[in-house]
């Protein structure tokens, strides 16, 4: 069942390598099917040159049950459905950790629109969320990824500005299908790329470090261990 | 008709991605055979895998009337036809948002020359175009665009620089043939990328951050509203 | 004998250029076999286009003794046996020069973590090793440059932190098999590569200015001489 | 005559596109035989995928005539010329317009030796011409190229420090054949990439700055008058 929407969000992951918007397997995008409450997204961690379609996991979209896979769902699943949940008109949903994009996310900084290349594709600043709390980090927190991502949007509009950054982490970008979120990740690295240049390249980062923003997290910081423990050690869940 | 300029104007938009001057489908070229009154250009919305040399759309140039296509030519012809109405010995015009020239065009600056690989091509700086006034943007934005270039070149050889950067926006090269004002493309944007490393390595962006040039544009910018919404809702006509 | 072992230390070198880790034979990966006393390495100046799994070079952990091989182990024989007799739980260590990972190395400094994707690796800061002393260097240089990383992890973990930078020179990585030394390297220059782009963008780097790290290698520096000396002139040794 | 020369430049040619050191056809390499007084190079102006071994032009060391050939040699002859009647012991000259390396040369600084990396091949640091006077730029420019460089080592040993910036030009590097000196122009440019990121990275570009190096040329600067002029209009002869 669902041949076909598996088929689109198997081509939509597949996109990622052949853009170079991956390395290893982290990334990830999905697709919907709201008529029949159904999600579907890549299995976790298989690489995208082994998957094939039919290996993508099919996951309710109102509670999240896997309904019929011998394969995990990926680990960002929780974050992909609370997206669907809140954002109605969306059809596709694209994980990643592209560079230029993470490096605005590392950095704590909103993507600022410095030319039309941007304006082709974004109506205003791409938003990095806030700091999320110890709490939210060690408990679901992977839904509270998508919680603070739509918090974030609560007077901005996600049909206008399809792609967010989720602080010290990494971008999430959405749209009407699979391929056009993947589209909206390939045209997110391209300008986070040229921003970064622009920035650079103008000496606006001065204004930046008065700021202190930028700086490295400090060790025990909940979310470094929670991405540390998530996949090491005796309780580790992710990928496996 | 026109099976020539048709395979050569063809070619040279297949050469876009083969020289890694595109994303998707920003960027194309257009030759012109003047003793006809006719000028080729890509079609709109079409990937430069799919396309075909007959795809190539035949343009009156005197007047911008398409002459026989199913095809409706690049959105950017309103542009390509002003250069080739004002710049009487060019034979191909080449628009991209190639990085390192995005790049300038968005800190607002020319590209100063830094060294021979400069010269062997352009004689003196690359120039970067004027801010667009509101009324320029709102009505016939892609005409002026062309216009605000003819503008930038009053004092200056075309013949000598055949490249300028729209502000905010990105590069328009020009030569005696298709090949060759992308042959201009390929070129800018190398020497685009030495200027940048060669200013930044040196820290001469300091003296840029202090005239505040290179900052973002301010929402409600008018060019900022053009982009967005010449391919977004009800009103858009953008690479339909 | 330890096909085996010869087939994956093999293929794990041979992911070296495909990852884009080296230039030239600027790198390589060994494997260990703790049972049979035995350490698998590449050869030494042999291209990865032309080297064959029964190429790879046995030598014995306890000794370093050439077991059995037509060929020279990598000149970095010695660096390799001191990380597995102190790593008692690494089955894998590999060294690249890696451009961002080794620039960290020449600005001599650590690599902090900026966000989760260091975090799902790496759990802190990546480490540079300490200046070698010129007696260090003028003898038994490689096996002294294994101590000098074995010293740094006096008050680390080996296992929660598979990699080291070793100053002005580049980095070492290990993990459970050469495939997974090799996975982090990968990760390595990925993160890497981001937190210089995050440490620049954000003016980080005028703190480290005033501290005057990152300075060149006066003339006659003993690491410099040694590097030179090992593969040019009458005593060269390296990759001979 | 002279096959196994030409086979040996030939290959030396097509290793420069192959290992990203060129642009269009902006490099070329040639070798020696000095016993029969002969220099054979690259043909101007021909694409390193159009040329067989055959094209390769034979030049005479001691007068730079043209021996044998309907090909024209390329325009940098008379540099390569001086260079091996100078350097007695090369065998190969490659000049290239690598972007780190000429970034190095439009930066008007020599590369200093930051790490291992350089000293495994450059014993000290990479010098940078001093700047052309304007008679020896109108006059046997290329000739002067290579006097300029020589005048450069006349303290230095060419043998342990096989690579010059041609100052606001670009990079030559030679060595024992035609082939080492491409590996001596791979390592360079991979050594100007650490070195530019080390530098920025830490903020040493302050220094630079206060000195004023890094500026771009001058309007009406001979040396860009003569890279211009000598390509375009009337008194061209460049790539002919």
């Amino acid at each position: 069942m669902y041949e076909k929407l598996k088929q689109a969000v198997f081509e939509a992951n597949r996109a990622l390598p052949k853009n170079n918007l991956v390395t290893l397997t982290w990334g990830n995008v999905s697709g919907v099917d709201r008529e029949n409450d159904v999600m579907v997204i890549k299995p976790s961690g298989v690489s995208y040159d082994e998957m094939k379609p039919e290996d993508m996991v099919t996951v309710r979209l109102s509670d999240g049950e896997v309904i019929d896979s011998r394969l995990k769902p990926s680990s960002d699943t929780p974050t992909h459905l609370v997206l669907y949940r809140n954002f109605p008109e969306i059809g596709g949903v694209c994980h990643t950790h592209s560079r230029f994009a993470t490096i605005f996310a590392q950095m704590r900084l909103e993507i600022p629109p410095y030319g039309t290349t941007h304006a082709d594709y974004f109506y205003g600043s791409i938003p990095c969320t806030k700091t999320m709390k110890e709490a939210e980090i060690k408990d679901d927190y992977e839904a509270n990824t998508g919680e603070v991502i739509v918090r974030k949007f609560a007077k901005l509009d996600y049909r206008n500005i399809p792609a967010v950054l989720v602080e010290s982490h990494g971008p999430f970008t959405w749209g009407k299908s699979p391929a056009k979120c993947v589209e909206n990740a390939i045209v997110l690295e391209e300008v986070a790329f040229m921003a970064w240049h622009t920035m650079v390249g103008t000496g606006n980062q001065k204004a930046i470090y008065i700021n202190m923003l930028g700086n490295p997290l400090s060790n025990n910081n909940p979310l470094l261990d929670k991405h540390f423990l998530r996949k090491h050690g005796k309780d580790a869940y992710y990928g496996q």
